[in-house]
């Protein structure tokens, strides 16, 4: 990584420079026990505030609201608005580049003689690339990608290995896909004829839109018929699954393990948590947030927040679950009711 | 994709001709408020037949059991029996061919020269298959999959990129396996021996028996001893988790994220939910179900319908449920009882 | 598979020889339903006599705690202190050699020149060593497995096809990995600007300690910054998410499709069933277990068994699920007790 020092990421952050130390080289970045001398760390809360005071750190991000105590360490203080803000711009000074094949085609990737290729698009070692395939300029696709047949491919997109794009498949600009990921598979659909399940042909397509990043291990089904659309901005974490004929709205959030029943629609902006599931054919709001391990059986309002299994109003969740800790008492209770009442009776 | 008149189509359907527009020529198929001037369309419930009214679809099926209001469109009708199915019928008229590799093995395949690969199989680039793996006529392995030693497929096999089958694994014929799956991965079994995990070997294997279909990233791992199972014509989607001495019956359909533990039984004609969990060593009876997310604990008669977490009879979860959607204000109720009781007995 | 003698598996299992039939040859090992007349079989309990009164098994390890009936079949039996631990040895004198490429680098891997690798190493067909890399001797890396730039990875090691390692991971010695998992993929980090998803970048790494074993399609994404951790002798089933900065302590276990969110941290010996989640920053005790489908929000202290959405202690969960069973009754006699009171009151 490289060498900055505190001084300039001060400036970067266009936050005042520190006291003193300016001029000291920051190699990097670490939690507060972990860091080192010559390590920035950052705080975030009064939580922290005991390995703050034991840590090792040259220089500390402090959020503004943080109230340090007067036994604080001798680490130089940086104090900004925002430090997980902060921290995350202090990243993208440190971050290393991400290994890529240079551009141009390794010797040993099989590209098709009837793929067009744009300046200054880079295929790894082992990789295959279908016919008709369009690959647009400054994309990378690593070592041991497989793209069948149509698949188009925009501008500045990165493919990591082990990714299987099957056949017609369209993905837009600055698209990232993470490793052993599978787009196109076909959905899973059958009618049963009485002895058996028939396949129902999956004739539709993926298309993934601008800036959308997806995770590894990620499955993204082609449409029965149509399209199942991943749209603009959307990130998706790792092993979700979803089914044919989804369409997610622009910037949504789709947290690991989640997953979509085919023709589940979700508008702008929505989060779903880890391993929530959403049953076919709902529609989820613009905004709307589910917990993570919701199960979502029914439509979902925008802006609304649910959780739990089935998946409630959060607030009603709560209020439920607060009940259900009581209820194992509340069966006494009424048991000494009744016989209360039995006697009362007598 | 071809180009078909709707006469064409309606004799395919076996259903009464349109009034008009047999030689409409239909060019692909699409929901009713996608459809184009050239499109067919289909029209299973009352609920949508406000995009029934407005759509630009060339043709539609429609449900026999759907009324149709004064205002239809213009659109042509095919009435159907059965809209889903006639659907699926016509999916397979328009169905574009899935791009395979030719017959024959691909130049930059690695192929064992002991193994026997029957008149037409294909194995596409960058393949690998081991020592004595034995594929059967017109099977399909396209770029990338990886066969370890002793694997037998069956005829009319189609085997996607990146998939993993590991020693000594029998498939069936007319299988699919979807691609980045893993066959034969060791099952998850250790035994602690006072200070740490001792790995139980894992000397078993797996059989997928004919017609079986397997999605995208898959893991059905090999048996501690004997067999894995899946049985003839079982359908398994995508993320699914088979482990080791699971057996599958026949004509089963596992969705999305499920997950069987190890030894445990599924009769003929099972349906699992998406997310479904299988605790190890359970039973369940065939033609039973279980709901999304259910978490099966205890065996299953066949023919039951369960549900929840843990997985209960589905009417039952679903008046447990109704009850718990009125546990606070019952709270509240129980605690007005005793405050009215203890005033009585002032 | 190998032949041996009954009486040698006798004095490797160091229990009595059999009354008879020590010189009976052994081919492997079965089921009690599926033994045939030269295969072992195992009794670990009462539940399984009508079985083992059936079995054409040569032999059977039988648990010293059964007490079998007097129609017990002709198999010779083996009494042992633990069926299941003796079958564990006997699988280690059955289990078959797991294919592997001989040492040395395969003509068709891409090994940069870079890369060191020490004796004994085997690399298989179509696998991709990055620049810089250092694998330590006898490991084993198979097919189609990519390793990008500045992989460490110890001695003794398996990699089996289509993992993908990403840059700066570092494996200890005697690791597995299995088919088709990923190290080291960017942590799911975003921060809202207002009108986008910004990519918070990922700059840490991933550390696997001496003898873990992951299994098939598993993710470990590489910390934010700081290291992602597992401990030494912790064993991963398949489909199991682990996030940015999670630290897993020493022997444990996670079962198929769990899932840990950012910075979760689990102790020593901790136990997580199959689907389990655990929420972001959650501290996990030493020793603690979840059963599966267990939904973790809060910590759990050492030694603490857990269960249930959200996950309480297993006993809570027990008794609120007892008291669910009977709620439908409850909110009835609730309404009885009301109606009494009503017309007490009259």
């Amino acid at each position: 990584m490289p060498t900055i020092n505190l001084g300039k990421i001060a400036e970067v952050l266009n936050c005042p420079p520190p006291a003193q130390g300016a001029l000291t080289a920051i190699t990097g970045v670490a939690a507060l026990e972990d860091a080192g001398p010559t390590e920035l760390s950052l705080l975030t809360s009064e939580k922290y505030l005991k390995q703050f005071a034991a840590t090792r750190a040259a220089a500390v991000l402090v959020d503004k609201k943080v109230k340090l105590r007067p036994d604080a360490p001798p680490a130089c203080v940086l104090w900004v608005d925002d430090a997980e803000l902060a921290m995350a711009r202090v990243l993208e000074l440190f971050a290393p580049p991400t290994p890529r094949p240079p551009s141009g085609v390794d010797a040993t990737a099989q590209v098709d003689s009837t793929a067009q290729l744009a300046d200054g698009v880079a295929v790894g070692p082992l990789t295959v690339i279908g016919a008709r395939c369009r690959i647009g300029r400054e994309t990378v696709i690593h070592a041991g990608v497989i793209l069948s047949d149509d698949v188009s491919i925009g501008e500045t997109c990165e493919i990591f290995p082990h990714v299987t794009i099957r056949q017609r498949i369209t993905i837009g600009h600055r698209v990232t896909i993470h490793a052993n990921s599978v787009l196109g598979t076909d959905g899973f659909g059958y009618r049963w004829d009485g002895s058996r399940h028939v396949k129902v042909p999956q004739i539709g397509t993926v298309v993934i839109e601008d800036d959308v990043e997806i995770g590894s291990c990620v499955c993204i089904d082609r449409a029965k018929f149509g399209v199942t659309r991943i749209g603009k901005g959307t990130k998706i974490d790792n092993l979700v699954q979803i089914a044919h004929n989804v369409t997610i709205g622009p910037h949504c959030i789709i947290v690991g393990q989640a997953g979509l029943a085919g023709s589940a629609k979700l508008g702008a902006g929505v989060v779903l948590g880890g391993q929530a599931a959403v049953r076919d054919h709902i529609v989820i709001g613009d905004g709307a947030m589910a917990a993570a391990c919701a199960a979502i059986a029914e439509d979902v309002e925008a802006g609304a927040i649910v959780s739990g299994m089935p998946a409630l109003p959060h607030r009603q969740s709560l209020r439920e679950q607060a009940a259900l800790r009581r209820l194992p008492d509340l069966v006494v209770q009424v048991r000494k009711l009744q016989e209360r009442e039995g006697k009362d009776q007598d």
